[in-house]
């Protein structure tokens, strides 16, 4: 048997082991696991050290060593992710719905774990422990695949938590690692169909494609972001400009960042300039259609790609409109689905926008930066869904959940 | 470019006029597809005529070709269906949830068609009407792959679906058809991620089986039910024998019939010869465990296959078991996800049984008959899933939709 079957058997193995653990006991875990990380914390800082000496050495940049160094303080961070985990509610167990029918029988629908959930990521080497934290609570076990990259860290990390389940008498085998570099295995990983219930890619644009386009297993898609912000005629346009900052320039990197304005052409005389102006300060370099370039003095002009594309940069492109309709339409052509914003005080453009943007978060005078599992309430995220099966938009802990229906009847029959 | 493409595409241009339907103008819509397709009776029915010719030259099973027969009967049963989904609430709209933010930002949660619905069905013309009914009042549009057996028929039920929406000033494209018998084009719709945003396939197995393995759209899995009945030793053996005659007997080539008969050690004694007597008159074949063989003078040995065969037959398997967790573990290694049941008097047992079965629907005291959208009281069904993601169950107009955010702020930027 192959190795990756191996690990994917042995933790489906464990599902129905872990998805009778209590509340109590799921905290205990939990609590004891941040302990832990920080106990071993000399093993996993010397394990990533190597993975850190080892990425330089192959040439990697900053950002990217950044991504994946670990510190005491980050080992914290990720200590107290997991308490905070522990602190949130159990999804599972709960009564969604209950209703009789008149054939006698009665009907509970109750939330329940996925059970196996498979999760592929690169070279940040807290998911590990993030996962895990997310997925036990759940109720769900988990198979991880990490980048080749953090190998060093995520088997450091890997074996505090099974420590820690182990002394708390829990099944270790709820969170393994494929403690490989090989590429075949993500590929096998994606056939596990019957034993793996759902991957969870995160990280680049590129590997989620590849999960989505290759995996047998169901996928949650996650992530790519290219969100854009109307600004229309009715727009407090002072006002505007923090929005749009806020927006674009907080983090570039991130999904729920901006990458595209879309002005009103009634307005784009008076608002242009202010916003050149703002983007200017921030070193937001711009990508402009004909008809707004002459109100933008640093602009490029745009191609059709600009508008399709996801920068995660100081960058953004920008384009006119002549309606409230035609901003809509161009939005729902180049977006991912994932976080659209309109600017206005004309309730009646904001509720269209509402209405026919096609994305797991429409904004009105808000930023795109508020699509995130913590800014919802969530209290946890394990990544941000742009497909609509399932989950979209934040997930935490309840969209690791499926749930079951219990019927219960006096040896009741179809008729 | 492709017929198929060119159809998915005319079909996505489409959905957001679908998706401003509204409630009333969608059933007006249903209703007089009801009075249409009667209108168009003889149209029809001439189509089917070429369609079971056809398929009695090549020399049909007789059962399949009274799947594929439409009478004025069946013409009136879809017209009813139509009628029906008319009759019941729209399932998009709805206000899931609501919360404010310390942020300053109002969440609201609402339901919304998923858009685009691909549909891959075999030798029932039937599905047609009922598709296009689910998929237009939950507000999606519908790419329709029927078999080819079925071609004429199909494309007279769609030729008339799209005459209602033309008449009603409703965009005709939100049905369409791929009227080809080519493989190909179904492998070509398979591959149309980013166009249709799920696919549901319905009809046998290898046809389930096929999509979901091949299919870069997102799938729910229907269909497949080996459906277990467990008799605990607390179970009332006279009364458990007509539950499972329902289950076995009343409708034998459906999903939510039983397959498997398991019973506890300390009752096979009495409860046997009785399970054995009743099976004797509905003729139904049994395949025995070496345990349970002599108390049941008709049977033939099983085989560990028996225990995975969804017989569709009058044909069922028996095990026996020493508790009722063995019997769980039996279940959850040989069952399909789909329905089964525990007979017994005893709470704990029951509870255990509920509880750790993972199946869609689990049963105390109940047929397995029970898992159906009408039975549940969904007024409708596009399928059982017995996959864990997005819908689990009877699938209804519910199942159908997804949900996004709508995010209003004043101004609203993260801190």
């Amino acid at each position: 048997m192959s190795m990756v079957r191996d690990i994917c058997e042995r933790t489906a193995r464990t599902k129905y082991d872990v998805q009778l653990l209590s509340t109590e006991k799921k905290n205990a875990i939990l609590t004891r696991a941040a302990a832990d990380l920080v106990e071993d914390q000399d093993r996993i800082l010397a394990a990533n050290d190597c993975d850190v000496r080892a990425a330089k050495e192959k040439g990697m940049k900053a950002s990217m060593v950044d991504r994946l160094r670990l510190t005491p303080d980050r080992i914290a961070q990720m200590a107290e992710g997991l308490k905070q985990v522990a602190s949130l509610p159990d999804p599972v167990g709960r009564v969604l719905d209950a209703w009789d029918r008149p054939s006698g029988i009665h009907i509970e629908k109750v939330s329940v774990p996925l059970g196996v959930i498979g999760i592929i990521y690169e070279s940040r080497p807290n998911v590990t422990a993030d996962a895990f934290a997310l997925t036990l609570k759940s109720g769900n076990v988990v198979v991880l695949k990490g980048g080749s990259d953090a190998i060093f860290s995520n088997e450091a990390i890997t074996k505090s938590l099974q420590r820690t389940l182990r002394e708390e008498g829990a099944p270790e085998d709820a969170v393994l690692l494929i403690d490989s570099v090989n590429r075949e295995d993500t590929k096998e990983l994606m056939q596990m169909k019957g034993l793996v219930d759902v991957l969870i890619p995160r990280g680049s644009k590129r590997l989620i494609q590849a999960v989505t386009e290759n995996s047998r297993v169901p996928v949650i898609e996650t992530g790519s972001g290219n969100c854009c912000i109307y600004v229309d005629r009715a727009a407090d346009l002072e006002k505007s400009i923090p929005v749009i900052l806020n927006a674009k320039t907080q983090r570039t990197g991130v999904c729920n960042a901006a990458e595209s304005l879309i002005v009103h052409r009634d307005i784009e005389k008076d608002f242009l300039p202010l916003f050149a102006r703002a983007m200017k300060e921030h070193s937001v370099e711009l990508h402009a259609d004909e008809e707004s370039l002459p109100f933008l003095p640093d602009a490029v002009p745009a191609t059709e790609e600009d508008y399709e594309t996801e920068y995660l940069d100081l960058k953004m492109s920008v384009k006119t409109v002549g309606s409230v309709e035609e901003a809509i339409d161009h939005i729902n052509r180049v977006h991912t689905g994932h976080s659209d914003c309109i600017l206005t005080t004309d309730p009646a453009a904001a509720e269209k926008f509402l209405e026919r943007v096609d994305s797991a978060c429409v904004y009105v005078n808000a930023s795109t930066r508020f699509t995130d599992g913590f800014e919802f309430g969530f209290g946890a995220e394990i990544g941000i869904s742009t497909q609509k099966l399932h989950a979209r938009g934040p997930m935490g802990l309840t969209e690791l959940t499926s749930y079951k229906y219990r019927v219960t009847g006096d040896y009741a029959v179809r008729g």
